[in-house]
This record gives C-alpha cells, sequence and structure tokens, in this order.
C-alpha cells in the first residue's frame, strides 16, 4: 500500500459516524516520545536523525499492529504527497515543511500515523471520526507500551516523558477534538464558548491546528496541560464534560436557527448547494466555507440532495494537493480553481 | 381588458427580438402636450384637473388607434397595480406616487402609453423592444396628430409646445434608449462611456429614470435638448451614431471577456443561475443583478438553460407589485423575499 492507494478513500476519520458526529467530526489523540540513547532533535546532527529515522520506523512496522502500516520517507516524497498527509491530518505542516531525514508510517484505516522526527523522535497519533477518545485511548497505549519493549523512551520518574518542547512534559499527550461549530458562529456565540474553554486551559484553533484559521466552522478543541493530571483524568474531562457541553450548546444553536430562522438558515444551505454546483472556478477556502451549511443541513435533516460521504469527499479531494494528485501534474492556483470547480460539478452531476 | 390582463404578458418591450436586442433592451420615445385652453398643472385647482383628465381619457379613447386601449384611473387604483404599472415602465414613479385626478391609458400590446396629468397635461409614451426609434416615432407621431385634431395643444410659433418643465419646451420629445452594459460594467468602461455621452449632452440615467440606480446593468441613454433640433435630427443621430456606437464598445467589451477571461465570464454567468435555482429568500434588487450575466450569457450563447422569455418573465415578474399581484395580497419584504425565491425555483424547475 501506498499514498496513491490512501487517496482512493476519505479515511476512517472522515466517515462521519462516530457518536455525537452531528458536530464532532474527529478525535484525536497524539503522544510526544523521546528515544532515551539519542540526543533530541535540537541537538542531533544529520547522522543522528537519520539513524533515529531508521531505528524508529524500524521499531514501529516490526510492532505487531504496524506491520502493515505505510512508511513514507518525507524527504524524499515530493511535495504533492507531502501537502496531501497534511490536508489528511495525517501529520502537521511543519512536518510536511521540515528539513532532513523524517517520515511518518500510517495504518491501513488511517486511524493510526505516527511521526518520525518532527518536533520530538515521535508522535504517535489516533484519529477517529466522531467523540472516541476512549476507544483512541485504548489502542494508543497499547501501541506505546508495544513499542516501549523495544525501545527506551525518555522518561524522568518526577517529570514523567521528557520532551523538545517544556509544555508536552509529563504525560506528553495532547487530546483534540474537531468540532463543527456553524450555527454558533452564525450566532455569534462562538466567541464567547471560546472564552470559556480558555479560562478551562484549553485551546481553541483552527482546522489544521495552531495559527491556522477556522476554515468552514472548524474548530479544534485541546488541552494544553501535560503535567500533573492522569491521561485518564484528561480524556474522562473532554468525554464526560468539556465536549458534551459544547454539542450542546451547537445543537441548541441550530434548534433556535430552525425554529426563528427557517428560512435563513435553508437559503443559506441551498445557496451554498446552488454556488458548488454551479461555479466555474472556486478557491479551496470558499468551497470548505460553502460545505459548512450543507454538513449542517443533512446533519439536521434538511438536506438530501447528497449525502455526508460525499460531502466528505468533496472536502477532502478539493483541497490543493489532493486535486492535483488527481490530475497526476502541479497545478497553479488559477488552475486548481477551474479542476476544482470542475470536480465538484461532476461529482454532484 | 384590465391591468389583471396586462400581468398575464410580459409586453412587446420585453420580448427581447427587436434590432441590436443583444444590447438593447428597449427604445423610448416620449412626448410632452399641454392644452391650450387649460391652466398648467401647477396652477390647476382640483375641479380644473378633473376637468383635464376626463376631457383627455375621452380624447384618447375616441381615437381608432386608441379605442382598445385600457385606461387606468390611477386617484382610484390601489397602491400595487400602481407600483405594477411602473415595473412595465408604463407610468413615471412620480405619477404612481401622485395625488389628485390622473389617469394612463395603455394600448394592448402595451407599446403606447399615454400619462394623464403627470408634470404634463399629456404624456405620449412609445415603447418597444430593441432599437426601434423611427418605428416609434411614425406611431407616436401620427397618435400625436389624430389627437390634436380634436384638443388644441399649448403650443408657441418661435417656442414650439409648451410644457411645464422649460427643459421641455421645444420638440418635447425626449426619446430614450434601455442599455444592458453589463461587460462594459466589468471592464469597468461604463463611466469613460458615461462621460462620452455626456459631452454630447447626453444623460445615462438608471433602470427606472432620474435619480435612480443602474440595476442590473441596466442604463437609459437619454436626450437632454429638445430645443432647436428636429424631432427627426433626434432620432436620426440616437439610431444611426450615439446607440451603435455604445452597443458596439459593448460588443467588444464581450468578446474580450470571452477571449481573456472565459472561465471568470462562465463562473458568474453560473453562479447566478446556480443561487437563483436555489436560492429560498431572495431580494429584488439581487435577482435583477444575477439576471444580468444570465442574459448576457443566452446573448452570447455560452447559456442555455433557459431562453430569453423566460429570464424576461423573471426580470419582470419577481418586482415586488408583480409579485404581490400574482399573490393576490400585500406580501411585506420579508414575505416577499421568500415568495419570490420560491416563485424563480418553480419557474426554473
Amino acid at each position: 500500500m501506498s499514498i496513491d492507494d490512501l487517496t482512493k478513500s476519505t479515511g476512517e476519520w472522515l466517515r462521519g459516524d462516530g457518536p455525537m458526529s452531528d458536530v464532532v467530526v474527529s478525535s484525536r489523540i497524539r503522544l510526544a516520545r523521546n528515544l532515551a540513547e539519542h540526543p533530541f532533535l535540537s541537538t542531533a546532527d544529520a547522522g543522528q536523525r537519520t539513524e533515529i529515522y531508521r531505528c524508529l520506523s524500524h521499531a514501529i512496522t516490526s510492532t505487531s499492529a504496524g506491520a502493515d502500516d505505510i512508511l513514507v520517507d518525507l524527504e524524499t516524497a515530493d511535495a504533492i504527497d507531502r501537502n496531501l498527509l497534511v490536508e489528511r491530518h495525517l501529520i502537521s505542516r511543519q512536518h510536511a515543511a521540515g528539513e532532513g531525514s523524517r517520515g511518518v508510517t500510517i495504518s491501513q484505516s488511517e486511524t493510526r500515523a505516527v511521526m518520525i522526527n518532527e518536533e520530538d523522535h515521535l508522535r504517535l497519533q489516533g484519529l477517529r471520526s466522531g467523540l472516541q477518545l476512549e476507544v483512541l485511548w485504548t489502542e494508543i497505549n497499547e501501541f506505546d507500551d508495544a513499542l516501549s519493549k523495544s525501545l527506551p523512551f525518555a522518561f524522568d520518574r518526577q517529570l514523567g516523558y521528557l520532551t523538545a518542547c517544556p509544555t508536552n512534559v509529563g504525560t506528553g499527550i495532547r487530546v483534540s477534538v474537531m468540532l463543527h461549530l456553524p450555527a454558533l458562529r452564525l450566532t455569534k456565540e462562538i466567541e464567547r464558548v471560546a472564552r470559556a474553554a480558555k479560562d478551562l486551559h484549553l485551546a481553541v484553533r483552527g482546522t489544521y491546528g495552531e495559527g491556522t484559521e477556522a476554515v468552514g466552522d472548524l474548530y479544534q478543541v485541546s488541552n494544553q496541560t501535560t503535567l500533573g493530571k492522569s491521561e485518564d483524568a484528561i480524556i474522562n474531562t473532554f468525554s464526560e464534560t468539556i465536549i458534551p457541553n459544547i454539542v450542546g450548546y451547537e445543537r441548541t444553536a441550530r434548534e433556535t436557527l430552525a425554529k426563528h430562522h427557517e428560512s435563513q438558515l435553508d437559503d443559506r444551505i441551498w445557496r451554498a448547494y446552488g454556488v458548488l454546483s454551479n461555479a466555474r472556478r472556486i478557491s479551496s477556502g470558499e468551497t470548505q466555507s460553502l460545505l459548512s451549511p450543507i454538513r449542517m443541513g443533512i446533519q439536521m435533516g434538511r438536506f438530501k440532495q447528497f449525502d455526508l460521504a460525499t460531502l466528505h469527499e468533496l472536502f477532502l479531494y478539493t483541497q490543493p494537493a489532493h486535486l492535483q494528485k488527481m490530475h497526476g501534474q502541479t497545478l497553479d492556483e488559477e488552475q486548481r480553481a477551474v479542476a476544482r470547480a470542475d470536480y465538484i460539478r461532476k461529482r454532484l452531476a
């Protein structure tokens, strides 16, 4: 299996059928690990970096769970492939744009991706559709245990796991949930929710993580504290309190829109469909913005012109790298705008 | 025949098949006349005003050409009917909003409308699709002659026809052509054309005359001088020089768009169609703006989803008074927005 095979489906996290999937697009857990017997990447030279990459990629594919994983050498992969992995949320933008020996292993269903030589030696990531943090935690914990049998991780009895950035020290865990909050944005309550989240020491970020905008009303909510709280406690708070609360606010806002602004709501949904199915050139940003009310319309049972699977295909394949991958060539922005509109029209015809 | 019958068709001027109809929507000639033996309206009392109305409406419907005309008493007509006549360009906004004894006679095909007691005692108007000024002039001149046999018009050997406003004195003629200039607006050349027109002592106005905006890229070009030039000379300059020149500029601009900005052009046309055929609420202004690129698309042979007749129906029947007339009741702005979108979707389904 290769990257080309990956693009034949949208991956498990875009199946859209997990718990609370009307609002929760996907859940993610990420662990940061470093090898005890190798220098941190900030001080490693090229040779040491290559050795870390070799050692870790071998260890991962040697586990029983990781035996069928795809290994992508990002140092030799071309830009389209690297950006395609970003668009699928399998690697970070930093990892795609980085330099030197580095890579990622990806499980067949894309529910697990392990970045090698990103900021830390290892970044283990579990990714699933809907709110599935417990399942993810079990899976990633088992994978972490399997790896730790052959790899001695940098660990301090008092501090816990040692990481390149002090904000990750301790459990090294980052729990992050991608939420679709169009109604909270329309009713302008999103700012209030973001402030409340901040008071709980949570980060509310855009679609592609830190420093990115919320394209298509997609927000990532994640923990900022990794020290002094157990993994179970962090996950439990997310699953039982934080996320259900925000989901409740969004659902209430949707009900309010449906009750008091029905024609405005439907107008927004159908205009988006009208533009998407007729445009002759369209940017990636506008596409994502227009897919947002349609996703809400599908989830609310107000829009039946196409289903969630089609929406997620459009969501993924209209992004620049996916679009170029489908065309098998590099396209400039102008060419992409036309190719994107063509693809959408054909898909919706 | 009544106003209700009128609304069953769009009228001759929206047939869209006259000469140069790719750019020229309609041509209009208007004559201003006043009765010699009655005071001008600025000084007439209510009784005199009523007497003028009675005398003129009788005279018009007594001519052989006007025998089948509809006479609408605007003093007793309701607001929807009065505004409907404005939307069909059969009376002015001032006439609809005026007070006292006043009315209009309208020929079956709507190619002739005579306003009684607007600014002058009589405003004879001929209206036809495309560039048909010579035909209009022959028709309106004959009608003027027929009327003048029974009605002594206020006329001065030196000044010509006397009118309420000095800008109309002389021939009392106003020649006005409604042009659809979307490409000149898109290429931003419209300002240059407007300045050139002004240098030729022409007025360039919005869709509904003086002080109105150019909704849907529709501009009215008309003469400002009525004194010192014969009717034939004025009409000849319009038909042979002024209008063909502007039409030429617009056609060139359309060719430029098609040649150098093909996908932008088609994108504009198809997005407009996408929104119109999917919106759940839409204003009259937005509707007219969206119909503009579609009209251009139809005329350029780039858009075949529906024809010009359908476009003109949408153009006319989505306006507030027509919409309310169809619904048989008064609708507020909010209700109209929804009713308009419903009508458009059904018409395009």
